[in-house]
């Protein structure tokens, strides 16, 4: 590690995360060379992204005009492409997957933002990962708050406190959540993010899937996982040791700092653009439990962790199909916890699945969603 | 370390902190041993001591009978002697340093809880500690968070946020402070703690020895060293890195934890008798900056602690004064500053004070302050 340049592909360049990556290359141009860039289908924002770092390899899943210096290549390819050192996967949903797994199978570091890579194949990932040598990272602000709270530590845990933020409607009645629109809940109060993560936010099935997450990154076990309401977004967890300690990372909320943290890891670099939590002025955090009455998904989704199998994979993808509804305004926001929980109700489910069982899992629910969404169940 | 029994020296073991230091060794039987006592008069409590601990050792400042199976040693031969692994300094004032200075130069390791050690001596002590190998290991519950939040980090520091309860008299106005009563400044909202240093604490000069003790202890200048209020207690204090992510160390109002933390590290173990912060009911935890108007013996601390030299000798042997005779009702709260400062004014200071420059000082600020209390000046 130490100054050697880090030879990066990030997969999902144009989204939020992919995009904030790349300001963290911009930065530090010394210390990051932009191997492999991929997107799904923001033709000119990739275009751009082209011009300025020049990428050995290319993926976009729209078609288009590429510049011609440029190879194409799959992403599993570019994730696995000896040329590769780190592989940044910021895509949404189940588009990471297979790249992810070809980027652990090959030994590589994959600093993780997609959610849904862990929580779907968290036991494969991990033990592929244990095998091969590759590294996994947490790109997560929640999972690297977790990461530095737990360096230099080989002590027993007795908590993990997720933090979440509670989303646009925390607090709301049930009355006023059947009609909310797309823009309340893009509305976040505390967090810039994609569209998917935003809504996944305002539900709290993130923080679900945050917990299977850690589960897989840390082997915390779900009984030692709380999770918290802080409005403030400013602490981004806490883990509590058995002698009653309790380490918390507190930073603004800018994605840009766990981003750097897991490209930089083990050294922490100073960076101008990232805003200092301000002491000049007073600070108030608040610690409140969370109402599970108020978020069904997210209870939905701690059922299906402690469930296993290929659970976790079928609340994915219900997940999945009910926001991008949601987000075409096809169906209210209370929909979208009905949708993952019939669906999830008519799973037959797989023990131990492998990755076969678990991309049926996951076609079988995506069908599955959309007809409960179309109300043909 | 391990599981090998640690034999421990505790001077001032009649003493909040050295009370509890017992505590822990009572809930520990088997990874500890009590070698030597000491304390200053409390003769009742340290005869109990004496019969349920058993020690090789022991020293009384006043004139006692000590059961006839203990051998009666100075504190400095003690805290040097060959069967003590651990000595815990949990005296007040002035009274630790040469028993300190005795046990580092034998390389033992040391637990400080006595503030005064560090702030009259420090550059001595740590350089004698960097020659004979001794290690200094923080028990006042900021130290021991400042420790903790750096363990795993060889990252630079941007700043150390160090909190403040803020004692009894937080936001009270001068007229009303000049009427303050010893009892109510030992009334502190959030902490058990000895009569010195509660007054210390009512002052916030308490805050100005700890930036200097975490100045030697962890070699953070004092332009990084920014102190805060933190009603709760909750928070002991934070370490912002470089990267601007800032660690927290968090725990309940408890001096069992560090003291614990300190005698065991860098093990963690579980302590049934020390309550965990609970998040299952609503925690709000706020951060202000400091009216440093409102806190003259903050000022004066952190203004001797620039000064450095012989300055933080007298500033600790004035304070030792004005608090014992606040606390005989001799003078008024806001005397305490007065002498303070007009001691530190009238010093004639030293540069790199040797022992016996920091022991001259002492007496000669001691003296001074009498006098000035007495507006012999």
């Amino acid at each position: 590690m130490g100054n050697a340049v880090k030879k990066l592909a990030i997969l999902g360049s144009t989204g939020s995360i992919g995009q904030q990556t790349l300001d963290i290359v911009r930065n530090f141009r010394d210390s990051f060379q932009v191997i492999g860039l991929a997107c799904s289908n923001s033709i000119d924002s990739f275009t751009a992204q082209l011009k300025e770092f020049s990428p050995a390899f290319a993926h976009i899943d729209a078609k288009a005009q590429l510049p011609g210096n440029v190879k194409m290549l799959s992403m599993e390819d570019m994730a696995s492409h000896p040329d590769v050192d780190v592989v940044v996967i910021a895509t949404t949903g189940r588009a990471g997957l297979a790249p992810a797994l070809a980027a652990i199978k090959s030994g590589k570091t994959v600093a993780v933002a997609n959610k849904e890579i862990l929580v779907m194949a968290g036991a494969l990932i991990t033990s592929m990962a244990a095998e091969s040598g590759a590294r996994i990272l947490p790109i997560d602000s929640e999972h690297s708050a977790i990461w530095q709270c737990l360096r230099g530590e080989e002590a027993d845990i007795s908590r993990l406190l997720l933090t979440a933020s509670g989303g646009p409607f925390f607090g709301l009645s049930r009355r006023k959540l059947s009609k909310v629109t797309v823009k309340d809940a893009l509305n976040h109060p505390t967090w810039k993010m994609g569209k998917k993560v935003t809504i996944d936010s305002a539900t709290l099935f993130n923080k679900g899937l945050e917990a299977i997450e850690a589960r897989w990154l840390f082997n915390i076990p779900y009984e030692k996982i709380e999770i918290i309401i802080h409005r403030q977004s400013v602490v981004h967890s806490m883990i509590e040791f058995t002698d009653g300690s309790i380490k918390a990372q507190l930073s603004t909320p800018d994605m840009h700092l766990p981003i750097q943290y897991a490209l930089f890891h083990p050294q922490r670099v100073h960076n101008g653009k990232i805003e200092h939590v301000d002491f000049s002025r007073t600070q108030t955090f608040s610690f409140e439990p969370v109402n599970y009455a108020d978020f069904p998904c997210l209870k939905l989704a701690l059922a299906a962790a402690n469930q296993s199998g290929s659970y976790p994979a079928v609340l994915c993808a219900a997940d999945e199909i009910a926001v991008e509804m949601f987000l075409n305004n096809s169906i209210g926001f209370l929909d979208i916890a009905r949708i993952i929980e019939k669906t999830l109700d008519m799973h037959q489910p797989v023990a131990n699945p492998g990755i076969e069982d678990i991309l049926a899992a996951d076609a079988w629910a995506r069908k599955t969603a959309l007809k409960v969404a179309r109300k043909e169940f």
